[in-house]
């Protein structure tokens, strides 16, 4: 009987996948490019209107910032799933870095470019997709299904925490599929039990009301570019030791058993230096448990931009009146963002730079799930089957997301699965997505439904 | 006799202004910006189709860049003055702070504005007026001129130094009237005697072939910006002090003349402090004679303009694979660029940057004139008759030129006379000139080629 619906599933799958795709085309043809407040409105109509032709109940609710599509359907059991995605995607820029356009879903053989394709509304789709196998082949859904799709994860979803509050009653459940999920180089699933937290800020100094001809000014006026770069000086060494005192000071170091699961993840050094070119890793690091540990378990001061005078081609004599630079900070356990950005505050006015204004753009805390939860061994169990391969369990992935509300707040055990790969380009241009991942994606997404509806309480 | 000539020339001056004027706007509205090739060989075209209206020969000569325009024009006597001026003009950006089209003369009042306009479209024009007058006043040009307009002097004037070297006989005059001059904020004329050095370099990092997801990368890639900040850290502390060993080991400290000059000239700080707002000055100098011996005898480190990763409203996420600088340095007596180059090079090597590439984008050493010289003399002396003030003399400026070839190839006497004023925002947006200053540098160029012809040998 299970092995029946299964097969049902798949050839459901299967033969609508044309139908999947062009949903998905619709989708990523409309912009909705949160730092830009590029199209917001417009993607969370469309994607509540494709949740209502799914035959789901959808609003788009307001939030303290853009607004959030929820969607609801029920089932045949009274247990709940609950679906954490986003419509929102990474400004395009640099434009000229792409093969076709961001907002155009673009097939070259059995891969499909375009901006959001994997992060995060091919992912939107493949949950509609799932959920219409699994009720093709039992009839009915089988257990109660929530959506929760917001719109400004990619810019730190600053108000998903205060949503997830205010809205406790309607939106619980007893489980959470993630966002994201997919496999790794070697095509192994890939199982996220947590994220690390962000501090996202924009530091900016202004030293006067104008730029000067830098052969008056440069020996006596104060020059913004300046005071930046001997600010930023201050926060992190060349051995990156951040140096802001007492950043550090609620870090918890990895569990035994997070190591142990660390251990039996692969090495991807040999992919990343191939992929980005790069001459080696940060702290003369080679590979293995050192480098899979550095990556998720230390927490990070990257300067993710600067700004400041001429930048054109050649030369201009000017002494800029302004700079700036955006620095991101994730934040392992138990470090907050708050707190992070009160101790950079006062390290700032310490090293004398009360000048330098520090704006917080987006903050989250970091946040884990049980690796042995009932919820977490299914969804493993089914990408296994879905797979072939056993999944790689992450503790805790280098990326953020607005999980801790959902895992500490809704006390959910959320999961992930997806079709995203290693080369998909989330975040850079040329974003794209394999049809074969997708197809998994799928099939994975739709198991964990089957067998959610199923599992002992 | 005397007199009687002065009478016709600025009789001249002002019946024709309305002309020149017209002359100008024909000049101002050909872009002509070095830094972004634009406009440069049209300009240069114009330039010398300008002079030969005006009854000189000229030419467009090739040199290592772009095109200098030469021109010249027999007199009376066997001595021969030479113009040096720049057809070139800084970049118009930002352009949303112009109140007007910055190729389009526009007139407010009794001031105009374009790109250029002071620097240095209005001194071109300045002269011609001026010979024009003269001309008018004596029937016949009274000595031999020679004209060097390039079109790279915004660029450093890379090329203008190799120019002189290869053209000494066809260069050879007896005395120089610079690209500049004009007045004080108190309407003082002023005069310059010499300009500081540049050297002036772009740093640049590649630390990947792509950009990175910062929470993929932040813990474990190198980050171009970054490397950055701590190369550009290393060069100057935040006391100003210049780093990098050997930078100060051919400055020349000022002589008890220089400084006796700078005595005499009035203190600008309350001008400099309203107009751009600052909080105060470097190194807690309030104004007088440390202001202005640190202004113009301190050489400098200057962070022109920084570029990396994203730069829009809001957040994303990135690591960036790529981080650039422009640097300018103001070199003193008896600094040179190569030299500077060659220990900047050496600096960064020292402390682990060598993937830091430095790029020379322009280099000029610095020069002074002799105070006593009596061309000096006779600027001076027309300068206090055309404003009714004594002229303050300037020992050297803070800004650069490539007055080095001019000084110490050609053996010349060179002097600054022109329709520049403190507000003229050069190099900024809302360039602009007054009306009554240009009228009184075409006056007073115009008495100082009259004085020229009958000056002694």
């Amino acid at each position: 009987m299970e092995q029946d619906v299964l097969t049902k599933i798949d050839a459901y799958i299967e033969r609508t996948q044309d139908y999947w795709l062009e949903q998905l085309a619709r989708l990523c043809a409309q912009p909705s490019v949160s730092a830009q407040n590029y199209g917001i409105a417009e993607c969370a109509d469309l994607v509540a209107t494709m949740l209502q032709e799914q035959g789901f109940r959808a609003e788009v609710m307001p939030s303290n910032g853009y607004p959030v599509v929820y969607g609801e359907g029920n089932g045949r059991s009274d247990k709940t799933l609950l679906f954490y995605l986003h419509y929102d995607v990474q400004p395009p820029e640099p434009l000229e870095l792409w093969d076709s356009p961001p907002f155009e879903m673009t097939r070259k053989g059995d891969t499909f470019y375009a901006r959001g394709i994997s992060d995060d509304k091919g992912h939107i789709i493949a949950r509609l997709a799932a959920l219409a196998a699994v009720k093709e082949a039992l009839g009915e859904l089988p257990c109660n299904v929530k959506f929760v799709i917001e719109g400004e994860e990619e810019v730190g979803s600053p108000n998903m925490p205060a949503f997830v509050e205010d809205h406790q009653q309607k939106l619980a459940a007893d489980a959470c599929i993630w966002e994201f999920g997919g496999v790794d180089y070697d095509g192994n699933p890939a199982q996220s039990l947590g994220m690390r937290g962000i501090c996202y800020v924009e530091l900016s100094v202004q030293t006067a009301v104008k730029d000067a001809h830098s052969g008056l000014g440069g020996s006596i006026f104060p020059n913004a570019a300046w005071r930046l770069v001997w600010a930023l000086n201050t926060l992190k060494d060349d051995n990156e030791q951040i140096l802001i005192p007492g950043f550090y000071d609620d870090v918890v170091a990895p569990s035994a058993r997070d190591l142990e699961l660390l251990q039996l993840l692969p090495d991807h050094a040999p992919n990343l230096l191939e992929t980005y070119k790069l001459k080696g890793f940060l702290g003369g690091v080679e590979g293995g448990l050192d480098l899979k540990q550095q990556a998720v378990f230390t927490p990070t001061c990257t300067i993710c931009g600067l700004n400041s005078g001429y930048q054109g081609v050649g030369t201009k004599t000017v002494l800029p009146a302004k700079a700036m630079a955006k620095v991101d900070f994730r934040l392992v356990p138990n470090q907050r963002p708050d707190d992070i950005v009160a101790k950079l505050r006062a390290h700032l006015d310490t090293h004398g730079f009360s000048d330098v204004t520090v704006t917080l753009l987006g903050g989250g805390r970091p946040a884990k799930v049980d690796p042995d939860h009932p919820f977490v061994r299914l969804a493993n169990e089914t990408a296994t089957a879905v797979y072939g391969k056993t999944p790689l369990v992450e503790p805790i992935v280098g990326g953020s997301g607005p999980n801790y509300p959902f895992i500490h707040v809704l006390g959910l055990p959320v999961v992930s699965a997806g079709i995203g790969y290693p080369d998909s380009q989330v975040h850079a241009p040329n974003e794209n997505m394999r049809l074969d991942y997708f197809l998994k994606g799928i099939q994975h997404t739709a198991r964990i439904i089957e067998g959610f509806a199923r599992m002992e309480a």
